[in-house]
């Protein structure tokens, strides 16, 4: 089969590798029917160490069940499923305290022995815990926005909880990129009353006011944080989603976030401390959040989108077969795309 | 009159400075009847650049309202009363929101125009907002118990508080200074079940199982790490007091933290970032905390001293003269006390 494998700087390929197949009686093997790039894909393409081996790229998808194994209880041959971008068990722990990506069993898409999204079809261990069935077909219309429930969607929803947005609030979303985006969509649908977006492409920050933003600040670093007082009359927000991941914008949030408020991250840090320890300490910021419990989040969001009240899937604004997934890459490297969906 | 002046490093004097005097109608002029030294007064004892002007210190402490400026509604000349370790107005936004520490008004003691507590008076602006009367007589046997609300419990206590204890939690105290053992007797407050306190002095780890500790670990480090996986079954604690501020305490924090668990900080970081940020966000781990906002929680904790439930003032192991101050300085520094009152 088809799947694409990364090798190195902006070497990604799609090639042939083994057919997807079941090895444990907990697997399914799903044929996928949409696949996407996310930004966090963008990290090895920017900065990956070169590996003769490569690595199996796509951790977003949904697909057809097509084969069991036989301790499956939950599906059966023919469901549309949505995968989270973590695998767990759904019976730990972790799972049942709704941190699925903490989960004592996790795998990772692309991992060893697992295959990856962006590829014609996957094995799926702990199918039972990992898996989301959908009432839909495979061509509904709704298909990008359930889409987004594997990981995008659920990562700003992840911003938004952990940020303790509050109805009312007044809150600030860091990054215009599609999980920004989903973090302004997410902090209306639990009720903030203004949301502040920052960010500096136009088309970007266009959507975001479709999606709920009131304001958008196109500034960045200490411009951004001199507009933001203004725009709270000094107070800063009591609610700041940092959702780029760079040492900058967390010093912006740190900046703009009012003291005694929170911070919720869900950027992957691409460096080692959180900046200026004694500034969160004075202002006695929280600062929560991480890797986005998909899976736990799926079963609360999934009914908004299927019953029309948000529509996260407008974040996609390319869709292109499986064999050009390696210039959807450049694109939203180039940012010429948002986020791109793959129909293999 | 006599107060504290730091000019350098091991550099404390008793010294005559200008009589404590109102100046603002808001101002109170108090007589001090209990002081002490603060763990985060060895900051400056072991840092900081020498100042010729020198530096006023203390900031916790309990005195008797001598005189009171005319806008002074809540208080009479005679009162007892305690004062938290920062200066508020107490009808600010903040103040209201229970964040007095960040106070629009806020002033420090020892700050400029401001005396400090390691005296024997002090001018304290802001006196509706900032002082507590309490309902006993300046020599009750309650006095060290009651000190400790002007800073050291309180400080335990927003520890227990920004870590999310709850009752029947597991949880671990890193630190066996006053504010560690504090957190310790704040965890037992809010109904903490397992309480492991992290510390190597034998003396003060006992006062911390007579406070309420159940285990105590006396490794440093990954061996610390290690022994905590051991007692807690490899699952980490759901909640952490980090009562150090030290870039190690820290890492150890984030090493016995289970996934999704919450570390609650009131050690003033002595480093500049939180390190790893990458392992907090992979483990979802919640970082609150700061300074502590006491003069919000003294109304709250208050009673507990009173009726006996709580006895926060036996970590005071000594008590001394007011020109014995130099001293006792030096006795924290060298381990010989947990933490020294001063009766001016």
């Amino acid at each position: 089969m088809r799947a694409t494998v990364i090798y190195a700087v902006g070497d990604v390929r799609v090639q042939d590798v083994p057919d997807a197949a079941l090895i444990d009686p907990g697997d399914a093997l799903v044929r996928i029917t949409r696949a996407c790039i996310c930004g966090s894909d963008l990290w090895p393409y920017r900065t990956m160490e070169p590996n003769p081996h490569g690595r199996r790229m796509g951790h977003e998808f949904i697909g057809i069940v097509e084969d069991l194994g036989a301790d499956v209880a939950t599906l059966k041959r023919g469901d549309l499923v949505v995968a989270p971008f973590v695998i767990s068990d759904g019976t730990c722990d972790f799972c049942v305290a709704g941190l699925p990506t903490s989960c004592r069993a996790r795998e990772d898409w692309g991992g060893d022995r697992v295959d990856a999204g962006q590829g014609e079809a996957v094995r799926v261990p702990h199918a039972d815990g990992t898996l989301v069935p959908l009432p839909v077909g495979p061509d509904d219309a709704l298909m990008p926005s359930l889409l987004t429930l594997s990981d995008v969607f659920c990562t700003g929803h992840h911003a938004a909880i952990s940020a303790r947005v509050r109805a009312g609030a007044t809150v600030a979303v860091i990054g215009d990129g599609a999980v920004g985006l989903c973090g302004v969509l997410a902090a209306r649908r639990l009720g903030a009353e203004r949301i502040i977006i920052l960010g500096r492409h136009r088309d970007r920050t266009d959507l975001a006011l479709e999606f709920g933003a009131t304001d958008v600040v196109a500034e960045r670093g200490e411009e951004a944080a001199e507009r933001l007082r203004t725009l709270t009359a000094d107070n800063g927000v009591e609610s700041v989603l940092e959702c780029v991941g760079l040492e900058d914008a967390f010093l912006t949030a740190l900046d703009i976030v009012r003291p005694g408020g929170t911070i919720g991250r869900v950027g992957v840090p691409q460096f080692g401390g959180l900046p200026n320890a004694r500034a969160s300490f004075v202002k006695n910021v929280t600062i929560a959040g991480g890797i986005a419990p998909a899976r736990a989040y799926i079963p609360e969001l999934m009914p908004d989108v299927l019953e029309g009240r948000i529509e996260p899937g407008r974040v996609f604004d390319r869709t292109i077969g499986l064999e050009e997934v390696p210039d959807g890459y450049r694109a939203m490297d180039d940012r010429e795309a948002i986020k791109v969906m793959v129909k293999p």
